[in-house]
C-alpha cells in the first residue's frame, strides 16, 4: 500500500518537469483510512511545496493522516516556510519519505524534526526512482556541477550531415518535435561554435503547448568567433544567450557581443580551448542544474573526455548518407585502444515515427 | 486452419537454414480430419524435397489428405524426381500451396499439373513471409544476383574501430556468437582488401553445433594487395576463398595466390576499382545466392552506390570511441544532400547481451 502512494506521488511530482529547476521534482498525497484526500505536487519554481499543495486540495481534516512525500519535508525557510512546521501543526500521524534531501541544508533535519514531533517516519521508499527522476537535482547538490544530456540524431551508418554539412532533416517531424520536450526539460542547451557556424539554430523551445521557459543558450566559443548576425545573438534580447571563451578572445568582439545583450563569459584555455570543467562548474555555480548538449562532434568529445557526459539520447534516422569526410557525433582525437572506450548503459529505446531514440546512461567509475 | 498449418510448415522450413541453398527453404504438412499426419522439409541439398520427407513420416495412408507446402511442388527432374508427380501417384485430394515458384523452370507448371489431375488446389498463403524467408532465392531467381546483407558492428557513436584501427571487440561475445549464426546462412562472406590488411580476419563460420559448410570467402582487391601470409590466403586449400580484382593485377600475383588455392576473378575496373556489379553478377551465375557483406567503409559504400545491398544488419555497442579519424560502416564519397540518403526500412530490433542489433531492409525505388 505504502509502495502504491508513493508511486503515485511520483506521478504527481513528474508533473512540474521543465518548470521548477533548479528545485526538485516533488510530489506528495495525504491519506486517510486507505483514502487519498489530498495531492500535490511542486508546479512552478518560487510556488508553494508539494506538501502545501496537498494540505491546500486535502478535501476533509488532514489530522492523524499519513503524508506521502517523494523528498524529504524541508526544514529550512527559503522562499516558503519549512513544510516540516507545517505537517507538525497540521497533526500528520505518519510520514513516508521518498529519497532524503541531499541539499547539506536540509538533508535528515526535516526528517529529524518530524520525529521530535512524535510523528512517525519511514523513508527510502522508491529511494532510486526518485534519484533517477531528480537525477540533475541530485547531481547537482552534490558535486555543484549539472547534469548532461548528449543529444544527437545520426543515420544508421554514424553520420550527424552529410559531407557538405547539411543535416535538415535527419530524422522525422515527430523525434524533433521531442527534441523540444527534452530541450523544455533542461535549463541550459550547450553547442559549440562550429555548428552555430554550420547550422545557425535558434535553440528555442518551440511547438509546445502551455507556458514555456526557455533554456540559457550556452555556445562554447574558444577564439570568439561567433557572426554577429548569428540568430542566437540577433535573439539574445528576449533568450539569454551566454557566450564561453577564453582569455585570448579580443575586447572588441566581446563589446560587440554584450552589445547584442549576449552574456560573455572568459575562462582559461585548455591547449587553446575553453576549459569545460571550468564552464560547466561556473554554469553549476549560477544554479543551472542540467544541460542538453547538442554537439557537434568535437564539443561532445570534449565533454567525455572531461567526464561531464552523464545521459546520451541518441536519434537514429533509417537512413544511409555515407561519407570518409561526414561527420559523425563524437569526433576529436578519440580512443586508441577499444578497451579505453567510454562505456555506456542502454535505458530504453523509444520510437519515433520511422526513428529510434536509444537512451543511454554513461557509466562512471 | 489453412493458416495454422501453414504457418507449422513455415516453421518447418526454417530448419534447413544453412544447409539447403541455393535452394529454397520448403516445409511440408499433411492433414487429414484435422489432424498431422506427416511433416517434413528439404533438410539438405541435393537431398529430398519437403513434400517426400513429409510422405516417408507420415503415421497412416495419405490418400485423401490435405497437404499444405510453402512452395510449389517442381514439376521438373532434378536432382530428385518431379514433386508433383509423387502427389499425384500419392493421390492427395487438396494441395495449399504458399509461394508459386518463381524459378521460370517450373513456375505455374507444378500446379497445373496438380489440377489437371483433379486435385483442389489452393495458392498464395502467407506468400509473403514465405518470399521473406526465401528472399535470397527469391531475388536471385528472378534478377540473377544475390541477396546481399550488410553486417557491421559500430559503436554508440558510429564507429567501426578505433583511430587506430583497432577493432576487437567491439561487441560481446553474444553478438559475436550472432554473426557466426549469420554467416552459416550464406553462401558467400565478402570484404575489400583493406578489412584483410588491418584486421587479418579467418572469416569462416565457427562457434557452431553440428555440421557446418563453410560459405566462400570473397576479397574485393582492385589492385591485388592481398598478403600472401594473409588467413584467408594461408587457409584457402581448406575454405573456399575467392579473390576479385581488374586487369590491373600483375600476373605474377595471381600464379602466387592460385598456387595457394585461391580462386582470381577478374573484371573490368571502374575507375580503377573492382565493378561490383559485374563481380556479383558472376557470383550470381555462380550460383551464389546470398552475400553477408562484412565490410569496410569503402566497399560498402561502393556497394550501396551500385544498389546492391538489400538488408542491413547493424549492430550498436554501448560504448563511445571519438575520432575524427575513426572509420565508419560506410564511408567512400558519400551523398551531397539530405534527401539523397539511402533510404532504410526498420524490421526489428534484437538484444545481445548490452548490445543491440537493428534489423534494416534497403527501401528500393
Amino acid at each position: 500500500m505504502d509502495e502504491m502512494f508513493m508511486k503515485r506521488a511520483l506521478v504527481l511530482a513528474k508533473q512540474g518537469r521543465g518548470h521548477v529547476d533548479p528545485n526538485p521534482l516533488v510530489g506528495a498525497v495525504l491519506v486517510k483510512d486507505g483514502r487519498i484526500i489530498g495531492e500535490g505536487y511542486h508546479a512552478c519554481y518560487g510556488e508553494a511545496h508539494a506538501e502545501v499543495r496537498a494540505f491546500e486540495n486535502a478535501t476533509e481534516s488532514v489530522a492523524g493522516a499519513t503524508l506521502y512525500v517523494t523528498l524529504e519535508p524541508c526544514a529550512h525557510t527559503g522562499k516558503t516556510p519549512p513544510c516540516a512546521t507545517r505537517i507538525i501543526d497540521k497533526q500528520i500521524a505518519r510520514v513516508v519519505i521518498g529519497s532524503i534531501d541531499p541539499n547539506p541544508l536540509v538533508s535528515g533535519r526535516g526528517m529529524t524534526m518530524l520525529k521530535q514531533a512524535g510523528i512517525t517516519v519511514k523513508t527510502g521508499l522508491l529511494d532510486d526512482e526518485n534519484k533517477t527522476l531528480n537525477r540533475a537535482f541530485f547531481k547537482h547538490i552534490t558535486t555543484g556541477l549539472p547534469y548532461v544530456v548528449m543529444k544527437t540524431a545520426m543515420t544508421a551508418d554514424g553520420k550527424i550531415a552529410t559531407k557538405t554539412r547539411q543535416s535538415r532533416w535527419i530524422t522525422g517531424p515527430k523525434a524533433r518535435e521531442h527534441v523540444h520536450q527534452l530541450r523544455h526539460e533542461m535549463m541550459a542547451i550547450m553547442v559549440g561554435v562550429k555548428t552555430v557556424m554550420h547550422d545557425n539554430p535558434a535553440l528555442t523551445v518551440r511547438h509546445l503547448e502551455g507556458t514555456v521557459r526557455q533554456p540559457i543558450r550556452v555556445v562554447l566559443d574558444s577564439r570568439l568567433d561567433i557572426p554577429l548576425d548569428a540568430l542566437v545573438v540577433a535573439t539574445a534580447q528576449t533568450v539569454p544567450t551566454w557566450v564561453m571563451t577564453t582569455h585570448a578572445a579580443p575586447l572588441e568582439k566581446i563589446n560587440q557581443l554584450k552589445a547584442h545583450g549576449v552574456v560573455v563569459h572568459t575562462f582559461d584555455a585548455q591547449a587553446g580551448e575553453v576549459d569545460v570543467l571550468a564552464a560547466l562548474t561556473h554554469m553549476g555555480a549560477s544554479g543551472i542544474n542540467s544541460i542538453l548538449l547538442e554537439g557537434g562532434g568535437t564539443l561532445n568529445h570534449a565533454m567525455f573526455t572531461a567526464g561531464l557526459v552523464d545521459a546520451l539520447h541518441l536519434f537514429i534516422a533509417p537512413k544511409i548518407f555515407g561519407g570518409a569526410n561526414a561527420p559523425t557525433p563524437v569526433e576529436g582525437e578519440g580512443v586508441t585502444h577499444v578497451e579505453s572506450a567510454w562505456p555506456l548503459s542502454l535505458q530504453r529505446i523509444e520510437h519515433y515515427d520511422d526513428d529510434l531514440c536509444l537512451i543511454y546512461t554513461v557509466k562512471k567509475e
